[in-house]
């Protein structure tokens, strides 16, 4: 008998990774934060012993859930403004909100309302854009989860820094302080081709070339965008992009809502990661990213949620079913995006856009245990025939019961167990 | 100071009618199953008295919700077969499982696992077509909850009944049994344009003039329906319906979502009543059906689930937040079908549409105490700006706290009070 730190026994694992395998009463091992064996419960009870023993007799455990695309601390203008377009919305509310309050105690608060939305819902990585990121890194350190913060870069002053030149130092900075941290890396974070200019993307390029990280921007979320580029560039922004040398295999790509035929090959030669935000997508009416297509031509695409201001939650879960639906509607195509094919997108596919499929994104020997349980013991989800069609179109956050990063318990039984739920409401 | 049945003081009401009105610290008061009062919290204190109060302090109490299209026993099919379109998935799958499993016991479990799961997120009155109406009518009486059971009729064999006329006297009989029955009714149900023939269409018809009752049939879910119909009848299903009668303001006409300009003029004209199920659409890849400009043109445009075999769940809550995100992108105006607009179709709408509004759909005095308090004190619905909006983009079914059918409890805090939730898993 072996002892080991952890060792969690479930009625389902699904690894992600090879796709589409469930493995019934299977036990996942756990020593140093790190998966150091699967295997089937009967065997694990004979080779380990731990005195963290979790007994999930009715849960699926799959890999923490990664949320491509967020703004955290937006959590607290959630609702402040719905059934708007975009440029509306971010004009007359989100931007004049953002000017009068963002600080740092504002990107605090909402952070930890984030995180805590995140880690109930299964969420163990976010992919973070937004002022003040050392605030956030901040959080994420203390709360346990797991993150990539964006070096804020956006051509207007604010009360995070007053010019380009700021906006790139600070983030220096910030990437400098976090360098060794296991769970938090830093992007750089460019906002849009329409709110940073030439030289500063090139200057964005240069600091993420030199640090060794990718860029996360936000590229053809609207027409809107599109047209205002055609005029003020004489060509489209992706186009304009891939003149400044951005496309690649460590840009991470949001929206794409509109893509020509001739972008779709120019995104998939240079291999970038795109990340879907199918909820945001609709809700502004921006547009349909062709995820489907593109996804079985070999692209790698990842899920995010977009801020709560424009979704309105951080829900992963409730983001797989609205992919998939959304895949076969725009496609009338019933067999688009399957719910296999939007766990992956979940987990493995944002694990890789964000640089870190060698330490997350599947269970598999070797990565860190970064899990999430969730209980289908539920009238909603019952009865059980796959477990992954389950988990996509039936399950809710709710039910999601435990949580853990690197090997350490973040949600037991549904309880937070690092942050107080009480104070932060 | 009267004496009265129950009195609910909560943090907001919503009355649905009129339109987007927040009442905020006010109370309902119920006597003898319906509403006889709604003031504000500081005047009812001093009004009424009662044994029963609730005090819900962090809560939003609506109507109850009125999912207006399910198939209840199909949830024993929930996630049978996923990923495949409409006719792959009911000739391959569904319908041999039916011919095979489908029986009294089958439907009474069925529906037992759908109404708790309804109950459980705010649904208080369903429409229901499915094979032995008669059990459900029993499960509907027995758990509280209130419903309009379809007399289904299809042109082929089932173990409910061997021809069109045992259909049809089944039917009948089970209408006389519960005439009087003051939480269920009965619908005409024939199953389609392309399982139902002329000459039982029309029986269907003679029956609901003769019962005064309304006719509950799925239309045009599919292009392929369409194209059949062409084939078979020389005329699209809609236009042989109308040829036949059968399009008047008490047709429940479900899916929809392929109609031409002149059959929308025509169900204006007729003033029939739409039932959009935007998940099962979505799953199934069927269509989308243009109810944001129906609904501007003055159609009542009521909401459905759909069966859990192609949703997979019989969540309100969250087909009301699909209706609007599919609304908005498929019209690419992101204020279509606000979420005022689509709380109006979760339940006055669904109210109107089986002739059930002069009781339930709305908090107005005098009508039947159908009811659903959200409990808003939870991290994924703060903060709180606007409650309708919070409600339709940010809450989730989970939240549902208490609900109340005729002013009896059939939640509270979460807990079903009639049905026990071990025993029907």
């Amino acid at each position: 008998m072996q002892k080991i730190d952890t060792i969690i026994h479930s009625a389902y694992i699904i690894p992600v990774v090879p796709k589409g395998q469930v493995l019934e009463q299977h036990s996942l091992v756990i020593d140093k934060g790190k998966i150091i064996d699967i295997l089937a419960t009967e065997q694990a009870r004979l080779a380990y012993q731990s005195d963290d023993t979790h007994q999930l007799s009715s849960h699926i455990l799959i890999p923490g859930l990664v949320n491509s695309h967020t703004h955290s601390p937006m959590n607290l203008m959630r609702g402040l403004a719905d059934d708007l377009p975009l440029m509306t919305w971010l004009q007359d509310h989100i931007w004049p909100a953002e000017a009068k309050y963002v600080n740092p105690e504002f990107v605090a608060h909402g952070t930890e309302l984030a995180i805590a939305e995140m880690i109930k819902s299964g969420t163990t990585t976010f992919n973070d854009m937004y002022f003040f990121p050392d605030i956030t890194a901040d959080v994420v350190d203390k709360t346990g989860v797991r993150a990539v913060v964006g070096q804020i870069m956006i051509d207007f002053p604010s009360a995070w820094a007053g010019s380009a030149q700021e906006y790139l130092s600070k983030g220096l900075a910030l990437h400098q302080k976090i360098e060794s941290h296991s769970r938090i890396s830093t992007a750089m974070a460019p906002h849009a081709p329409y709110t940073v200019s030439d030289e500063n993307l090139k200057a964005c390029l240069k600091q993420a070339e030199q640090l060794d990280i990718p860029i996360h921007i936000h590229i053809h979320e609207t027409d809107d965008e599109i047209q205002q580029s055609l005029k003020n560039f004489n060509c489209r922004p992706l186009t304009r992009l891939n003149n400044l040398g951005l496309l690649n295999n460590k840009l991470i790509a949001v929206h794409m809502t509109h893509l020509n035929d001739d972008e779709q090959q120019l995104i998939l030669d240079k291999k970038v990661n795109l990340v879907h935000c199918p909820e945001s997508n609709m809700k502004l009416a921006s547009g349909i990213s062709p995820v489907n297509d593109l996804n079985k031509r070999g692209l790698n695409i990842a899920l995010g949620t977009d801020s709560s201001a424009s979704n309105n939650d951080l829900d992963m879960m409730g983001e797989m079913k609205s992919a998939t639906l959304l895949a076969k509607i725009s496609t009338m195509d019933a067999t688009a995006l399957d719910a296999e094919t939007v766990l992956e997108m979940a987990t493995i596919n944002g694990a890789k856009a964000l640089q870190l499929d060698h330490k997350i994104g599947s269970l598999e020997i070797g990565k860190d245990a970064d899990l999430c349980a969730i209980n289908f013991d539920a009238i909603n989800s019952m009865p059980i025939y796959h477990p992954i069609s389950q988990l996509v179109y039936a399950c809710q956050k709710h039910q999601v019961s435990d949580v853990w990063v690197e090997g350490r318990q973040l949600l037991k039984q549904g309880q937070l167990t690092q942050m107080d739920t009480k104070q932060i409401l």
